[in-house]
């Protein structure tokens, strides 16, 4: 994979913060060049998706991979992760249809939201799927009417984070009513097989995971004592994608992150991680065109540019500006200035990065392509129906 | 119509703050008992809005209407107020062919979005729409390429907003510079007919209007001065919808603020007001499903509800908790205690009031309906298309 350099702002950062990737690669350059893109469009490189996949499995040892189906739940993503002999963590009764649907079997399929209808517990026990996750009372009693005896992952509530996008509290519980959800699932008939945990999404750098890797840990050894059988932890996502910031080799992070794993819980554990974000990621490029761009007065500093896609049209993420994409232009290493940049519907909040503006070319206008780097995860998907009349985020797969 | 009281929380409020409407009408409320609903649905009444609609004709007086489409752009609702003798507002080239395509004829379409591709300006003028909103240089010059001597409204800027939902500096220029376009766009032979503005959304009393007001009065001396031949004054939306505060009449609401229009700008100046929320909220009535109620401790002195619909699914509006929804349960008036609400994915974002959480019978268990009122705009087509497997936003229309 070639850098696209001609296309690029500044390719020399790029290539020193994470040399095992390139933001474009030479598939994806040749064909955004060689098209004319009527409305905003994803342009994902599947063999990209397959390097990455490959050094995530290298780096993680015996643990198995659960792709995140909800970060990028595009078919041909499904097919590729099957494939490679990759399991799938759903979040849905749609998502676990759609991965039977292409084939998976439905032991490779776990339900991994804590929140599920309980229609939607009965459909996955019945089409196969063994495992499922629960965090509180209700669920647990859920789960065992109907899927009697099914194995349950306990989601446990981590409070530290130093991630760049943090989960807050929605999921998981307390370690003493984790403990007390063990005691509850075992006299349902539910086998309780082990714990999960999300260290939050983006965790940028191996170490950020040690606060949570001591509070996992510290409830392990609890249930083993009151006779549970525990010998599955689930470390969740949380692995990153390249956004600018510097960051380890691939295989080099998913390691160390195992290293810190086998030293605190050993090596009878098994493993999982649901990556999804660092995955799929960087192997999506998005080709955007801008609209408008504008200074509200002329002694303005700043000026506002206007993408035509927005915050409700495939770049959600860019709420609280938690995610900062990288964008390339025509123009190069030309001189830049700051910009406000927002989408292209008539909503105030379809704002992209205003507190911290974007450094965009001086000769930026209407009608220029936009390239958005490693923006294959979690943006599809989001795309709302068709707010304001824009369509929603296309998607073109490659290799 | 008549108010759903067996359902409700505490309908004596409703009918204290806000007499002309009932937050679910008879029609709602016979379809919503006898449909059993398996995912989460709109239930639109189209009488409500033609009460609606003509309620805010009459307050309005000659002023026109011109329903801003994207607060929700379902062909029925759009032939309906077609029927009414209503006029649209649209933010793109897919709004205007819905339109176009249900009949509406060309002239009564204003592209009202300020970001236009020059494709869509260019396909607007050929299908025969002549009104164009502008508040930038470049997209004068696009206006003047694509749709050469067309009718043109300048937006400005309106810093000081009351509004629940204001519209911050995305929209509108500086009094300056909207005099400079007004120049510039009379010398590329554009017909600068009048300005805009836009008080924000959910503005909840006439009386803030005042400022807004003011500030657009003060740039239309101006240009006439420099021999502009102003005779359009756009408004924009600000009409506010039922959620739970103390209103006026909707009659007497856009009466008030007519009064305020004609003392300033006097009885020749010909204005669009252009309400979507104002128009459409109140005759939307969610019907969704409690999935589970949780507490992460059992400590912990507010639960947790999960809803089977959330911010990714149609309540977008519940970003930063501005927009704060009614709920009723089948419990009516038992015991309530404090809810942090959430929707079904598995995203951390998806929480929809946190901060200041919600009131909820003690009762409440999963599977449980709830109804969201007030629902009818700015919900089903912020839906995502899909995200975590869910479904968009299901509608249904009654009358």
């Amino acid at each position: 994979m070639r850098y696209a350099a001609a296309f690029a702002g500044e390719p020399a950062r790029l290539f020193d913060a994470h040399p095992s990737v390139s933001a474009v690669s030479a598939a994806q350059d040749a064909f955004i060049r060689a098209t004319d893109f009527d409305r905003p469009t994803v342009v994902f490189d599947l063999d990209m998706l397959r390097a990455k996949y490959r050094a995530l499995d290298e780096g993680l040892g015996d643990a198995t991979i659960h792709f995140a189906v909800k970060a990028n739940p595009a078919p041909e993503i499904i097919v590729a992760v099957a494939a490679l002999g990759g399991q799938f963590d759903c979040a849905s009764r749609g998502e676990i249809d759609l991965c039977l649907g292409l084939g998976v079997a439905p032991h490779r399929i776990a339900f991994g939201n804590t929140i599920k209808r309980a229609s939607d517990i009965a459909h996955a026990h019945r089409m196969g799927v063994e495992q499922f996750a629960a965090d509180a009372e209700e669920e647990l009693h859920k789960i065992a009417t109907h899927a009697p005896g099914a194995r349950v992952i306990v989601r446990m509530l981590v409070e530290a984070s130093e991630a760049d996008w943090p989960l807050s509290r929605k999921f998981g519980c307390s370690r003493r009513e984790a403990l007390r959800l063990m005691d509850l699932g075992r006299w349902l008939g539910l086998d309780v097989a082990g714990i999960s945990f999300h260290p939050g999404s983006q965790v940028r750098e191996p170490r950020m995971w040690a606060s949570a890797l001591d509070a996992a840990h510290a409830l392990w050894t609890e249930p083993a004592a009151a006779g549970h059988d525990l010998r599955i932890l689930n470390i969740g996502g949380g692995f990153p994608a390249f956004y600018g910031e510097p960051m380890l080799r691939t295989e080099a992070y998913a390691a160390e992150v195992m290293r810190m794993v086998r030293h605190r819980f050993g090596t009878d554990v098994h493993v999982m991680a649901e990556p999804g974000r660092g995955l799929v990621a960087e192997a999506g490029v998005i080709v955007a065109e801008v609209v408008l761009v504008a200074r509200k007065d002329q002694d303005d500093l700043a000026r506002w540019v206007f993408l035509d896609i927005g915050k409700f049209s495939g770049l959600a993420e860019t709420m609280d500006e938690a995610i900062r994409y990288q964008f390339e232009t025509r123009h190069g290493g030309a001189e830049t200035g700051p910009c406000i940049l927002a989408g292209p519907s008539c909503d105030s909040a379809d704002v992209l990065y205003e507190k911290r503006p974007v450094q965009l070319p001086l000769a930026l206008e209407s009608g220029d392509k936009v390239r958005i780097l490693c923006t294959g995860a979690y943006t599809s998907s989001y795309s709302s129906v068709g707010f304001n009349g824009f369509p929603p985020l296309a998607s073109v797969f490659l290799n």
